[in-house]
């Protein structure tokens, strides 16, 4: 079992350092949340979408409203994890993305995170702004 | 709605720091899954089971190898929480239990952790030592 | 050695969870300053100041300017810790305070940690309101 | 005022996340510690000391026991920062460290690091293994 190759959904590359592990010996589990969103930054800086630009520009802010995360092998200490992003539906307000972290060709994580638009102060729903849904045809 | 009352889950109160909370304002939806693991280490503690004792004196651990949480509200610096943890599912090496995050009435966040039993340094899944299934009952 | 009984500095009573430990199976060292906020945060609420209050009403937000910390010994999972917060030197617009953390009569880490008081929004310093002076006679 | 360029100390980048901010809308103070050590950790395994490696072939493992640090301006979401590392002194059992956060021609934080050499398990300290010293020279 492979990374997929011919999808090629985005890849972030990450380093696992001391403060990202616990007394386990190993990546701490609520640790691959802050790696999926890393990796959703660098997506979306990929795609021309700074998010503190756009809460400037627009008022809006994403929000994370779900998380399914299942945990399938360990990561330790200096371990370089490649996480993948990909699509998988875009609402007029939310956006569903499915993702996984590797290393080489161990699967450690993966899982699928809702995110909503909102308002930046009220957190209330709206339209994902132009700018961003133009770069996610 | 409230915090259900009848079946009276176990319940860990803590509190929103600085620490906790991002530049949206507001708790760090990751660190949820912080205040849930909190909670359900104080519950095995109140059950009278302490993790570390238990990794030493059987070699047994438990590890997160699923995580469902919806966040529905969001919590701010200085909030109080209330934290609840109820066993949905008992197996022989897994345990699924169902948590919530509450602020006086306002249900902020909800999921469900499966949690496995793993040896000590192999991780690999071996059934939950007696003195922690015997109080499970 | 034990913790200073007469002068008794406020304390605040801690555990150590799983998200507070590293790989070397003890506290993460940076943690260290997550706890001293913690105590520092319950000693203002204490003395009747909370800090989102106090920024709501007269914009004024404390921020860290300095932290000078020394870890001595290893905390671990399950552990115990008292965290202790005396006012050292109280400024116009600073406050420095002296800090300790223990378990049971072993000093595990202190330090001193020196405070600003800004503006929120634009950072910059000014005088500490008179609700939170006048409380810290 | 800018980065020493004749010098030239190492240097990490890194960009800051959702994850390192606080509700004051900047990277949380304690979060620099991390930075610095992801910095410390590149810069030895640029010299070509891995830790985990270090740590399995020589039961050697660095702990930090000091650290002063004065924080000068608030970073921000999607900032990108340089983190430089600098030896001040090699002891045998310990190492100083000198390290700064840079925003372009901007110090964000800056301090001093003391590193001891420790015992995998003992904590016990211990000569720093030849295999890092020489590379220190």
């Amino acid at each position: 079992m492979s990374p997929p190759a011919t999808t090629a959904p985005y890849r972030h590359a990450l380093r696992v350092y001391w403060e990202d592990t616990d007394a386990g010996g190993v990546v701490f589990y609520a640790n691959y949340l802050k790696f999926f969103e890393r990796a959703r930054t660098e997506w979306l800086r990929h795609l021309g979408v700074g998010q503190q630009a756009l809460r400037e520009s627009t008022g809006a802010m994403f929000v994370v409203t779900e998380t399914k995360l299942r945990y399938r092998a360990p990561a330790r200490l200096d371990d370089l994890l490649q996480v993948t992003v990909e699509l998988r539906h875009r609402g007029s307000a939310t956006l569903t993305i499915v993702q996984q972290a590797w290393r080489d060709d161990t699967l450690l994580a993966e899982g699928e995170i809702r995110i909503g638009c909102v308002d930046d102060g009220t957190f209330r729903p709206r339209r994902i702004p132009t700018e961003v849904t133009s770069t996610l045809a």
